[in-house]
């Protein structure tokens, strides 16, 4: 009944970072780590290391930028059974030199997000993951705004360049639908011949569970969830709802359901993130949510019918 | 691009009063009857005409018995467009004596909810409305419950016995995955020749548009939605994302904003529908969720890992 293949990624403090700056207390993250190591799900990610230099301090939390001591207070006298760290470095807002060797971190997983555009400066961090002891992913967000030649490219690039373990499709605009998702997999599938293809799907439309379905369909191997689909903007796969889905017994729902109901529940008094007309009125256009986060925050959210007007003139109905 | 043979019925006033006992106001009526009018989504249910020997007038409010003069209350004065009325009648609460000659009504639309076990009760309804001058469709409802040998022989006794438009697929749990949705409907078109498929899904585990768009994919003509998904439990489809995906230039989704935040936003404060945990793990376990209303509506409904233990404890995990 299932692919024990299939490697999941829980990504609820790095996803959901994306809306308060990553500015988790220490114990929400506790809790969220230690509920995601109960659960059996294989990688647990704490946040990004990007670059001071590109990032304020002031502005934003420490789970944008996971100092070792920082990571070390997160997962310290808690039992990760199976489960391995991991953490996002965004190939345009990231060093190199932010890299530890692999011997003197927590962490196991480095995923680098990268555009197609970026995908020569992905390739060096891969690389420089690989190189200081690390497994890597590549993950190409934006997919839905993507095309030939230059993902093909891209991709071929992954392939014959790097050791990454798998290259995602990211639907960071929650635009793509199921017939969509099986054909960048397929895609994918013809370039990357000795790497899993992975997933990574926004909700805005509320598609996020069902395209990661999809992509597990046609084969998919590393897919991504978050607790209760925290994440920017309409969030993301629900993780609790895509174990309940892959079957595999060494998964378990009940300690998902102790830290969402603890920490994640009751941050939606302060986190707009879900279904909200906005997100979808964005993902339905193929845009970034930004404009419809922005919305969210303004004293002008309720009036729907004003939103859609103007990002239909702004980018067509 | 788009399939025109498609349509689209709005069953927010009918499956949203399973929220509130269908104590909708006549003025929120109204308002969603004039947007979806102005949509160009092809039929509105107002509700149920169901019997008032087995609801109680006290309990339910008009929208569970749709009295003619109710309905032309809701409609009275605003442009139908192409819109069409339609009503719901269960097979096992329902009694034909209630229904009018059409001549006499507004309604153009009689859609009859069964259990596969009332099919014969379900048959002797839809053929009252059909001799009545009514167009009307069988719904066979909870179909995750349902298998071989009895769903095929209420196939073959609908498609046989009636002139009902449509037989629909209705998830009534949201407990069906996209390869259950392809088995279902293909099932269907081995039966069903003289008739479309029609398609009803819940949102429990955030599936009803997913599945919605599959069962299109696979030839459902017959598709339902409601606004901002309001509806039993999770809810359903929402309306305004199935236009989007539908590309069929009639359809509008401005109009739909604007019912949505007239009426429906405000609805939030007092009805708790949309994705909540409870609601996700009876979809998951494949059974009614009623038990999550229930709980949802009680003092420790924050508590969701008690709620898992008595349900797994109940259905087993």
């Amino acid at each position: 009944m299932y692919r024990p293949e299939i490697k999941v990624v829980d990504c609820t403090i790095r996803d959901g970072g994306l809306m308060n700056n990553s500015r988790f207390p220490l114990k929400t993250v506790r809790k969220v780590y230690e509920s995601v190591c109960a659960s059996g799900v294989d990688y647990v990610e704490l946040g990004y290391r990007n670059s001071k230099e590109m990032f304020s301090t002031d502005e934003y939390g420490p789970w944008r930028f996971c100092d070792e001591d920082n990571l070390r207070a997160a997962v310290d006298g808690i039992d990760p059974g199976t489960t391995k760290v991991a953490i996002m470095q965004d190939a345009h807002k990231a060093i190199a030199e932010d890299i530890l060797p692999a011997e003197e971190s927590v962490v196991s997983l480095i995923r680098i997000a990268t555009y197609v555009k970026d995908v020569d400066k992905a390739i060096h961090l891969a690389n420089n993951a690989t190189n200081k002891g690390y497994d890597c992913t590549v993950n190409i967000m934006a997919i839905s705004r993507e095309g030939s030649p230059f993902l093909d490219e891209a991709l071929e690039q992954i392939e014959a360049e790097t050791k990454a373990l798998a290259v995602y499709v990211v639907d960071s605009y929650g635009a793509l639908y199921s017939e969509e998702v099986h054909f960048l997999v397929e895609k994918y599938q013809m370039y990357v011949k000795t790497k899993e293809v992975g997933g990574h799907f926004h909700n805005s439309q509320q598609l996020a569970f069902a395209n990661t379905i999809e992509s597990i369909i046609k084969g998919a191997n590393y897919v991504d969830g978050t607790l209760m689909g925290l994440g920017r903007g309409a969030g993301n796969c629900p993780l609790e709802l895509l174990l309940g889905f892959l079957k595999n017994p060494k998964f378990k729902i009940r300690p998902l359901l102790d830290a969402i109901q603890t920490v994640i529940v009751p941050l939606q008094k302060e986190l707009a993130w879900g279904y909200h007309i906005p997100y979808m009125v964005m993902g339905l256009m193929n845009q970034h949510p930004r404009d419809a986060m922005k919305w969210m925050a303004g004293e002008n959210r309720a009036d729907l019918v004003e939103f859609f007007r103007q990002v239909t003139e702004a980018y067509g109905e």
